[in-house]
């Protein structure tokens, strides 16, 4: 086996082929060929010199390999250097002609290629395009003396939705095989003035609606600190790529969490904007049309700083003048108080943290006082509400939307998304009464935030630092500031779970079955030494600050 | 008959009546009688002393009453001197104590009373309170010898959607009638900060859904200008009411052009802002819930500074922090080209425009050309796409939001809402393609509208300059814009029907059934000296632009 992908994908489509539909007969062509199509042309997209050597191959028993592109000796040393950088020193050198985008490039390709036969974690490559992209870039720098843009030269990794021209945007069915996109995203367009280069897409959930990243074509991604465990979803293949170090910074979306999520479940930085900051025109999504809550998209990357100027850059690029659904709010460099005034939530109410979530909130939180910041208790009063709302908003239309993408090959609804099998659809009239429900919810937040003068919530990103794959539950932390359309970052604390303190609390009593579940299932030892992250949450549109603010809680935690 | 707005009234609800439902029976009260006690405690609410006297009264068959005030002798040469004074003249006295804020809303008080009982224009008053909150900043500039603030003192004028505590919303359906606001909106609250003092509500349509201002409640408001003519809808008791010099500045609001319809009828200005510039928490819709297609709210007044003036005080108050659904985009003042590219549209490919606003755009295009500015011909291609696509967002419910306000009153359907009774009710999923289809119009439109390099569109804001009650028709020309939520001023060009030169235009081809029966109703005799405007539009956002381009097309008509 070349590709360890591979094995991964089988199971995914085999648990989701026990769903109970048959394949599709006759003309029809069905999910199972498509996918299998899709993933041999996945597999064949790799240059020979860069599939791992079957002896170099960690074995599929070893959970972390974050650590093998620097023991297996397959890069070199200059490989090693260009995606050991941060975004900091690569944008840098390349933008004074230290080094070649091409070298970078290439650098990226190699290990993102790596990065996927270890966890499963592209959909799509397109290597010779990237290196094109690169030249030119080169190219201009040669004889202009100068960068193309404050991205140059910098090869930046796209989660499956984000067209790109000629490039499938299957997210995860079945149906859009063969489908390449007739032209690029709006972000796309954007991101490559800037002189950002692009070289692979990245493996999300069918439709981008599970909280994992599997689906019925390319499998499940790994997560590569342990590879028993989920990166997370939706943009899980994003978050795997970046903690291999096979993408300096990569763009994803969320919903309900899909950014934040894998952010978390990786320890990655990620910043969820609200509607209308970045681009979101001719995005692939798994629910067209639906607009209740919002899609967004944005950076996730290893530090603070890459999100923060991969969010300038795309911001000072004007995206309102392509996208009406873009907002002209330029880029604002927020002036922040000395003392910030932040609610703490410890649980909301419906599961409560594990061990090590549950510490490193109580760590965060002192180290904040200790800094002289102001903390509050935030309640928890209002989050089953929100949670409710997010989850009747993506199931309004009864399912319909996704199950027309998975009749036409007869790909079967995986379990996960059980719920779109079962719902009903909301007729207009009572779509209407949804979001008055959503709206009220969203003044009465509001008012409760302005009321507490809060500048920022600090609350877990998820209940846990991440979970075995397959058994991830409760997007609620994040979902309901979807529903709110708030700025937030989901940040790791610095602090990894440790198996002789993280033990199950004993004070611990469960707030519903699925809290019972989370904290039955808690496994310190398949934990241990795994990332913990939070997340830091600002009002709706207040992006710079709440990255600003970021800066302000990592300073604490670092002092 | 001492309030003509009775007889108006009559005659709106008999049509209405005539829709073929019968009253209600028994225990359930019926529209007509909820109708009845409305309109008897409106006029009531108006003091002995503002009732105008029957001498006094203008004959029926008068058309123009606009010239009553100065005429009749009912006004004292102060309260003339307050009502005919700009707002620019109004603010400076209040903000300087030349004038004391009572005197000044009793003054708009009474003229508002007049103006009701020659237009019917109101549908709420509450005099009291707005001598309480008068004498409130009279006492706070006594003690503070300061402003409260950029409003101070002033008489604003809203639109009876608006919610003030205490005060029904009916929105022109008999089920709302006895079910005061609970609250005040978060505009109410902004303009209350900001030293404002209200007095009126002004008569909408049935459901704020028809485009002149009529309904089964409290029955149409006339054209003060001309009363056989509509002040237009659905804010026409507004404009009515500014037009009258009632109100100083009013607040109406647009969802197809229910702003610029009714200040093109009276020749007044208004800025239809885009979406999330002014705050809509807490006004009542006609379809709530309903977001395909936001509605928005905005000042209409006789001079274009006062448009401005208004703008700049509610989004200096930063609306954001109370409406989640308000941008923190701050007043910016915008820095325009000396010479601005104009798109013109002659005509939007459905209905051409009358004689006088076809002789209105021409002018106003040469006078632009001599002043340096650039203009290019806009193509009228998507105009109709765009026209159909708001139809069909308006009944996406199938009219079921309508008319279960109507049902529990057994109020019928007026006739000029009849799509509403027949519409098919979409199911969510419908919803969301006719979402798609929304959206990939309003990016072609931004692609074009960008290829072209526009500041600025100049086009009609309605086909005519106004018509006679009860015969209006086509609302395309300001429906488009909503449905991209574009910005976009409506202003009097300083033209007036010239029966001599606006004569049927002999070149005219039909281009529609609709533009037949239109150029075939017009009138020269009955619209002679009537206002004619037209419509600038900018793109999204862009209100501190429109309104400055607005600007420039007056200076260079002035010229």
């Amino acid at each position: 086996m070349t590709v360890s992908g591979d094995s991964n994908l089988t199971n995914g489509a085999s648990s989701a082929a026990t769903n109970g539909v048959n394949a599709a007969s006759g003309a029809k062509r069905s999910w199972e060929e498509l996918g299998a199509k899709k993933r041999s042309e996945l597999q064949a997209s790799i240059p020979k010199e860069w599939r791992i050597p079957e002896n170099l191959m960690p074995p599929e028993s070893q959970d972390d390999v974050t650590g093998w592109p620097e023991t297996s000796g397959w890069f070199t040393e200059e490989e090693l250097a260009i995606t050991n950088s941060t975004i900091e020193e690569l944008l840098s050198k390349l933008a004074t002609g230290v080094l070649k985008s091409e070298d970078v490039t290439l650098a990226f390709c190699k290990r993102a290629a790596a990065a996927h036969q270890l966890t499963n974690c592209l959909s799509e490559t397109f290597f010779d395009r990237a290196i094109a992209m690169a030249r030119a870039r080169d190219q201009y720098f040669a004889e202009t003396g100068k960068p193309m843009g404050p991205l140059h030269g910098l090869p930046i990794s796209l989660k499956d939705n984000i067209n790109v021209q000629g490039v499938d945007s299957t997210v995860g069915m079945a149906v859009h095989v063969g489908d390449p996109a007739k032209a690029d995203a709006a972000l796309v367009e954007v991101l490559a003035e800037a002189g950002a280069v692009f070289y692979v897409k990245t493996n999300v959930p069918t439709a981008m609606m599970i909280a994992e990243t599997v689906n019925n074509v390319f499998g499940r991604t790994l997560n590569p600190r342990n590879r028993q465990t989920t990166s997370g979803g939706s943009s899980g293949g994003e978050s795997a790529l970046i903690v291999m170090k096979g993408s300096p910074v990569g763009v994803g979306s969320d919903i309900g969490g899909s950014l934040r999520i894998p952010a978390a479940c990786t320890g990655i930085f990620t910043l969820r904007p609200s509607g209308g900051r970045f681009p979101v025109r001719n995005c692939r999504s798994g629910m067209a049309g639906q607009e209740a809550v919002a899609s967004v998209n944005g950076p996730l990357a290893p530090t603070l700083n890459g999100v923060k100027l991969y969010s300038k850059a795309v911001i000072d690029a004007q995206p309102w003048l392509r996208d009406p659904k873009c907002l002209p709010i330029p880029w604002r460099e927020p002036e922040l108080p000395s003392k910030l005034r932040i609610g703490v939530m410890w649980h909301d109410g419906m599961v409560q943290p594990t061990a090590p979530v549950a510490r490193a909130l109580k760590h965060t939180v002192a180290r904040l006082k200790a800094a002289g910041h102001e903390i509050i208790e935030w309640d928890h009063a209002d989050q089953e509400e929100g949670s409710l709302l997010l989850q009747r908003m993506f199931v309004a239309d009864g399912g319909r939307t996704i199950k027309s993408q998975l009749e036409p090959t007869d790909e079967p609804l995986r379990i996960e998304m059980a719920s779109y099998g079962v719902a009903r659809e909301l007729g207009t009239a009572e779509m209407w009464k949804l979001h008055l429900e959503r709206t009220d919810f969203q003044n009465r937040y509001l008012d409760r935030w302005n009321k507490a003068g809060l500048d920022a919530l600090l609350l877990p990103t998820v209940p846990f630092n991440t979970v075995k794959s397959g058994t991830f539950k409760h997007v609620a932390y994040t979902g309901v500031y979807n529903v709110l359309d708030y700025s937030a970052v989901s940040f790791p604390t610095g602090l990894n779970v440790d198996r002789s303190i993280d033990v199950p609390r004993e004070d611990y009593a469960p707030l519903s079955s699925e809290c019972k579940d989370i904290h039955e299932t808690y496994d310190a030892d398949l934990m241990h030494g795994l990332p913990i992250s939070l997340q830091l949450v600002a009002r709706r549109l207040e992006e710079e600050k709440v990255l600003a603010m970021t800066g302000r809680v990592l300073e604490a935690l670092a002092a």
